[in-house]
C-alpha cells in the first residue's frame, strides 16, 4: 500500500474540520466512533467556537494543531469546504475526507468547483477522498473518519472482509447485511463523487491487506479500469474474491447514476465482460454480495459444478432439480455402490436416487441424515451438497442433523449448504458454521456462483505476443477506409478474405468476373459510403463480363451522384457458407479494446445476438463466447448440417483483436460482417469489412 | 360446493382409522388439532386396543360407531389401510383421506392398487383424498384432517388465504411464510397422489369460499386441466387470484416428480401458455407466493404500470431504476406542475426528477416523506409507488415515515410497496399494514407481478364460434396426409397457401410450370415422405418447363426408390416475402389443443423461438406472443424493411387453432413452415404444411 493510502487507512492522527459535540450528527459521529472502537492515534476536533468536543481539547483551525494530522475530514459545507481544503493542503495533511455534497452531482458549475479542490490537493501532493463522501473505516485500526448511522445500527465486529463502494448507502448496506449474517467486517470505505481517489484505488490497498478474504464492491462507474485490472490479478494471485455490484445497468439507471455521483456512463455489456475477463464476480445488489460471503469465506473453491440434493420433502426434490437444470449444475450420478448403499440406510418407500428423498421418515428416525450423508461423500461423482429442509420442528432433532452436516463437512472439506426457511431449524445449522438459507435458490444460486467464480478465477490470462509494427492504414484522411483497403488490412493481420479485384473502369470490371469467376458480387467501393447496400450500390449473383460491365459503369455514375469518393467498384467472388457471423472491435471510451462476435447478416443490431471479449484471449475463450449465442445450437450442425469450422472463426476474432490492440488508437473500430463460415476443416472467410480510423 | 366436498372440508364427524394417545404422532395430531382449533362436529378415534384416545371414547371399528361419519381419516398403513378404505366404502363415510403411503409412488404396481381403492369407493359414491397425503386443514371450522407439522411450530389464525397443494410439504411451507407475514390463512389442503381427488377439485371447493381472497397451487402435474380452467374462470369473476407454483419444470424436475407422487409429465410451455390463457398467475415456489400476498390482499388491482421511486439514497435510485426497466414498469414522467412542487420540498442539492432521491437531508428533516408523497400522488402519470430505504435507524424518525405512507395509501388507494432490509426500519412500516420487504428486487418485483396479473385476470377470453362441420380429410389410413392434401384442408379453412398444381406426369408438370410462373419449386409428394427436403426431394429456382418435367421423372423415380406412394409431384410458385415463421398446432395429452407460432424455417426445433398460445384466442393474442420472440425487433421493420404484416399472419395463426379445435381429434397435428409474411398489407401465405391424422 502507497504511504498515501496508508495515511488514510491507517493514520496516526486525524482532523476533524467541522467537529460536533453532538454524537448523532456528522461531525459528531467521527470522533466517538474512533474512541468508541479502539484508535490509537490522535484525534483533533476542530471547532473555533468550541474549547472541548466530546472531552478532548478543541482547536480553531487546522493551523493551531501541534502537528500535520495524516488525515482529515471537511465536514463543513459549500465554500468553507473548498477553504479547508486549500488549508489541509497548506498544512502538509497526507489524505482529506471531504463528506460535503453539492460538486460534481450538481452540475458542469460543481464539478469545476470539485476540480479545483483536486488540483490544490494534487499540488500539495496531498490525495482527496470524495467529495459527496459517507467516508472511510478501518475496524481494524478503529480508524473511522466516517459517520455512517450502520455503525450505530450493527455493532461493528473486525474480520476478513472488505467493503469499498462509490456510495455511502451501499457499504453500509453491504456492512449491515454482513454483520447481520455474523460476519466480521475490517474495511468499510465510500469514496463519493471520486474527484481524486476512486473505488479502484481503495480496492487495490484492501485487497494488499492480508487478513482480506473477501473483497466486496459497489460501482455506478468504473473510472480507473486499468487499477482494477491490476487489483484483480493480484487478487487472484492470492486467491481473494472480489464480488462487485456495478449499477446503471440501464440507460434510466445510468441517468440516475449521473445525478447521483455525477458519473459518466459505462456500456454494460463490456462492463460484463471487463469483469468476467478480470475474474470478478458481478451480482446484482448488497443482498447478493452478502448471501454468499460466508461460503466464500469457508474457502471453498469447488473443482466442479455436480450436484447432490437431500431433502426431506419430495416437492423439494422435484423443485431442486428444476433449480439445477436452470444452474448448470448438473445432478450427480451417484455410482451403484453408492446408490445401493443410501438405500440400504434409507426406509424402504425412499428412493436411492439423487435428488436423495429420505422422506417424512425423518421424523421417526433422526439419524437418517447422518447415516446418509457419508454414504453419499464417499462418490467421487459429487463435487457440491444441498441439505432442503422446508418443513421441521416438533420431533424432529434438528441439533442432530446439523451436528452430521457439519461433520460431513469437516471430513469431506466439499461445500455444503443448507435451506431452510424456519428459524429454529436454520438456527442449529447457523450455529455448527453451514452457511445457511432461507431459500433453496439462494442456496443453489450461491453455489452456481462459487463454482463459476472459481472457475473464472483459475483460467489464465494468457498475454498476446507484442504487437509488431502497427498496420499499415493507408494515407489519407477520411473517417473509414474503403472496403477495399479494409480487407487489405484485414488480410496483412492474416485473416482470409474473399477474392476479390479493385476496378477503375468497366474493362477492369469484366476482367475481374472473369478472374473471380461468376457468379460473383459488384459493389461500389468509396470510403465516403461506409454502407453501401443501403444505397443499392451491392448486386449479387453477376453472371457476365458484360453484366459486370454495366454494373461499374451504373455504380461509379452512382458515386458521383452520391457526391462520394469514386475509389472503384470491387469485384468479387460470391461464397457459399453454412452460416454468417459477424466480428467486431472498437476502442470503448473507458476500457480500451472490445471485442465482438456474433450471429451475422442484415439484423445484427436489431437481434443483438452477440458476445464482448476483453482482449487478451485465446481462441478458447471465443469458442466459449460462442456457446453463450442464441444461435449456438446451430454451431454442432443440425437438421444434417455439418459441424461449423468453429475453430477458424476463432482465429479471425484473434486476428481481429490483436489487430485492433496493435493498432494502438491508429484504428478506432473494425466492423467485420459477414464473415461465412463453413463446415468444420473448410474455413472461415470475410466477405466484408470496414475500418475506422482511430485519432 | 358439492356435497362430497362439503363432507370433507365442512364435515360433521370424522373418524380417525389409527388413532393415538400421542400427540406428536400422526395418529394423534388431527384428533389434537380438531380440538384445539375448535372443530364443532363429532370425532371418533379409532383403536381397537384402546378405551379411550386424548379422552375421547375410542371404537374398536367403524361398523362400533353410532352413525356413518363424513369423514375418515386412513392412518394406518399398507394392507391395513386398503381394508379401511373398504371398510369406509362399507359403513357409508362420504370422504375417506388416506394418509399412508406405499401407493403409485412406489411403481406400477402401487398404482394398481391405489386404482382398486379408487373403484372401491366409488362403487360406493364416496371421494377419496391421497393416498400419500398430509391431508385436509380448514381453520374456518377447526376440520383438521391433517398432521402437518406446522401447525404445532406456527399457531394458525383463520384468515382470506386458502392453500391447495399436492405437496404436503408444500402446503405447510406456504401456510408457515404466511403465517410469518402476520396473514391468516383458511385453507390447507393436501392432495398427495391424487388417486381421485385433484388439486383442481380442491381448488374449486376453496374458490366457492366467499372468505377466501387469494388461492394459492403447488402442483407437479396438472391432472384435470378442465376443472382447473373453470375454476379460473370462476375465480376472475369474482376477482379472487390464483397464484400457482408448477414443479416438474425440467426433464430432471419431471423425472423427481413421478418418484415423488408417481405423476406424469406435463409439457412447460404448454403449462406457462394455460396458465397465462386462465389468469392464473405463475411462480417459482412457496417463497414468492407468500411474498405477494400481502399485497394481492390489500385489493390492489393497478390499471398501469408507472412506477415512482423514492429513496433516500441516491444509490438506490440508480439500482431502482435499472430495475424498473428489466421488469418492464417504465418510471413515471412526472408533470412539470408536480416536479416543481417535490422539488420545492426538498433542500436545494436533491433532484426533483423520478426517482426522488431525498437524500440524506432525510436524517436532519423527518417530515420530507409526508411532503413528498402527496405532492407526486397528485399526479395521474403515477400507477405504482416504491419507497426505498436502504439505511436508517438512529436519528431518523421511521414511525413518521410509515405513518405518512399509510396516509398517502389510504388517500390514494394506489399500491405502494417498501423496501427495508433492517428489522427496526421494516416494523413501523408493516405495523401500518404496508407490504413491506428485504430487498428492492422482492418490492419491484411484486408491484410487476400485481400489474401484470390484474391485467391478466382482466383480459376476456372471447369464445370462438362453434365449429361447423368438422373439416373434411382425404379419405385413407396413413399417419400424414401429403402436402397437397395438407395445403387443401388450410385452403378450406380460408388460410392462403401458395399457388400449386399436383402433377403425375411429366407433361403436367411442364404445364404446370408454365400455369404457376417461372421461377417454380417441384417437390415430390407423397404421405410417406413427409419430409422431402431431407430427401432431396425439393427443388427450388425451376426455371423451364423442361426442367420442372425432368423433375418430375427423378422425384417420381426416387418416391419408389424409397418405396414411398407416388401420390404426385407438386409444382409451385416460388414467392418472395419478407419473413419465414412458422405455425403449429398439436393435441396435447393433456391442455387438449394448443397452438405454436414463431420464427421459422430450418432451424425451428433447433432455436425454438416460439410462443405457445392455448384456445381459443384472438388476432390480439397472437400479436402480443409474437412480441416476445426474440425476432420481435424485425416485425417492425428495421434496416430499411418494412412492418411485417403480422394481422396477416395472425388471421393464420387463428386459422389453424379454429382448424384443430373444429377438427375434434381427427387432426393430430398441423405443422406450417413456412408461412411468408410480406409486408404490411401485403399478406401472408402457406408454402408448406403438413397434417397428421388423429385418432
Amino acid at each position: 500500500m502507497s504511504d498515501l493510502l496508508e495515511s488514510a487507512l491507517n493514520p496516526q492522527s486525524v482532523a476533524v474540520i467541522g467537529a460536533s459535540e453532538n454524537i448523532h450528527k456528522i461531525g459528531g459521529r467521527p470522533i466517538y466512533y474512533m474512541r468508541k472502537h479502539g484508535f490509537g492515534g490522535r484525534i483533533y476536533p476542530i471547532n473555533p467556537s468550541r474549547e472541548e468536543v466530546q472531552g478532548l481539547k478543541s482547536y480553531a483551525s487546522l493551523a493551531a494543531l501541534p502537528e500535520a494530522p495524516d488525515l482529515a475530514m471537511v465536514i463543513v459545507g459549500g465554500d468553507k469546504a473548498v477553504d479547508a481544503v486549500s488549508q489541509c493542503a497548506a498544512r502538509g495533511v497526507k489524505s482529506v475526507v471531504v463528506v460535503a455534497s453539492g460538486f460534481g452531482e450538481t452540475g458542469e458549475e460543481g464539478r469545476a468547483v470539485q476540480r479545483a479542490m483536486v488540483d490544490t490537493a494534487r499540488a500539495a501532493g496531498m490525495r482527496l477522498y470524495g467529495p459527496n463522501t459517507q467516508g472511510l473505516a478501518n475496524f481494524g485500526t478503529g480508524a473511522l473518519a466516517g459517520f455512517s448511522t450502520m455503525f450505530v445500527e450493527v455493532p461493528p465486529a473486525d474480520g476478513p472482509v472488505g467493503i469499498v463502494s462509490q456510495s455511502g448507502g451501499m457499504s453500509a448496506m453491504a456492512y449491515g447485511l454482513l454483520r447481520g449474517r455474523g460476519l466480521g467486517v475490517r474495511h468499510v470505505h465510500a469514496t463519493g463523487n471520486e474527484a481524486d481517489i476512486t473505488v479502484s484505488d481503495l480496492a487495490w490497498a484492501v485487497a494488499h491487506d492480508p487478513d482480506v478474504k473477501l473483497l466486496l464492491l459497489y460501482l455506478e462507474n468504473i473510472a480507473n479500469p486499468e487499477l482494477l485490472a491490476r487489483t484483480a490479478a493480484y487478487a487472484r494471485e492470492r486467491d481473494l474474491p472480489i464480488v462487485a455490484v456495478k449499477a446503471g445497468r440501464s440507460e434510466s439507471g445510468q441517468k440516475a447514476a449521473s445525478s447521483h455521483t455525477g458519473s459518466l456512463a459505462n456500456e454494460d455489456r463490456a462492463v460484463d465482460a471487463f469483469f468476467r475477463h478480470h475474474g470478478i464476480w458481478r451480482v446484482r445488489d448488497p443482498h447478493a454480495q452478502a448471501l454468499a460471503a460466508e461460503a466464500y469465506l469457508k474457502g471453498w473453491r469447488p473443482e466442479g459444478r455436480r450436484l447432490v440434493i437431500i431433502s426431506n420433502s419430495g416437492a423439494s426434490c422435484v423443485m431442486g432439480a428444476d433449480a439445477s437444470e436452470e444452474l448448470g449444475l448438473p445432478l450427480a450420478e451417484l455410482s451403484p455402490a453408492t446408490r445401493a448403499d443410501v438405500a440400504s440406510r434409507l426406509p424402504g418407500f425412499a428412493t436411492a436416487v439423487n435428488p436423495i428423498d429420505i422422506t417424512a421418515a425423518l421424523l421417526s428416525n433422526s439419524g437418517l441424515f447422518g447415516d446418509v450423508l457419508p454414504a453419499v461423500a464417499q462418490d467421487p461423482a459429487a463435487d457440491l451438497f444441498f441439505i432442503n429442509i422446508p418443513v421441521a420442528g416438533a420431533g424432529y432433532d434438528v441439533e442432530a442433523f446439523a451436528r452430521d452436516t457439519a461433520a460431513f463437512e469437516r471430513s469431506t472439506g466439499k461445500p455444503v449448504v443448507v435451506a431452510a426457511w424456519q428459524d429454529s431449524v436454520a438456527a442449529p445449522f447457523k450455529a455448527q458454521g453451514i452457511p445457511t438459507y432461507a431459500n433453496e435458490n439462494d442456496a443453489l444460486g450461491t453455489l452456481a456462483q462459487l463454482a463459476s467464480h472459481t472457475a473464472l478465477m483459475r483460467k489464465a490470462i494468457v498475454p498476446w505476443p507484442a504487437a509488431g509494427a502497427a498496420p499499415a492504414l493507408p494515407p489519407g484522411t477520411g473517417r473509414f477506409l474503403n472496403e477495399a483497403q479494409s480487407l487489405a488490412v484485414l488480410a496483412a493481420a492474416g485473416v482470409p478474405v474473399v477474392a476479390h479485384r479493385l476496378c477503375r473502369s468497366a474493362k477492369e470490371a469484366a476482367d475481374a468476373l472473369a478472374a473471380v469467376g461468376a457468379p460473383a458480387v459488384v459493389k461500389a467501393c468509396s470510403g465516403d459510403v461506409p454502407h453501401k447496400s443501403e444505397h443499392g450500390l451491392v448486386a449479387l449473383n453477376v453472371g457476365t463480363a458484360a453484366e459486370a460491365a454495366a454494373l461499374f459503369d451504373r455504380q461509379w455514375a452512382e458515386l458521383a451522384a452520391l457526391g462520394a469518393a469514386q475509389e472503384g467498384v470491387i469485384v468479387a467472388a460470391m461464397r457459399r457458407g453454412q452460416h454468417e457471423f459477424m466480428v467486431g472491435a472498437r476502442i470503448d471510451p473507458v476500457f480500451g479494446p472490445v471485442v465482438l462476435v456474433g450471429d451475422g447478416g442484415k439484423y445484427v443490431e436489431a437481434l443483438q445476438d452477440v458476445a464482448v471479449l476483453v482482449p487478451p484471449f485465446a481462441a478458447a475463450d471465443v469458442t466459449a463466447a460462442l456457446r453463450t449465442l442464441r444461435i449456438a445450437p446451430l454451431l454442432e450442425g443440425v437438421r444434417g448440417d455439418p459441424p461449423l469450422d468453429i475453430d477458424a472463426l476463432a482465429a479471425v476474432v484473434v486476428a481481429v483483436g490483436q489487430l485492433i490492440v496493435g493498432a494502438g488508437g491508429a484504428i478506432a473500430s473494425i466492423d467485420v460482417n459477414p464473415v461465412l463460415v463453413a463446415a468444420r476443416g473448410q474455413g472461415a472467410v470475410v466477405l466484408d469489412a470496414l475500418v475506422e480510423r482511430g485519432d
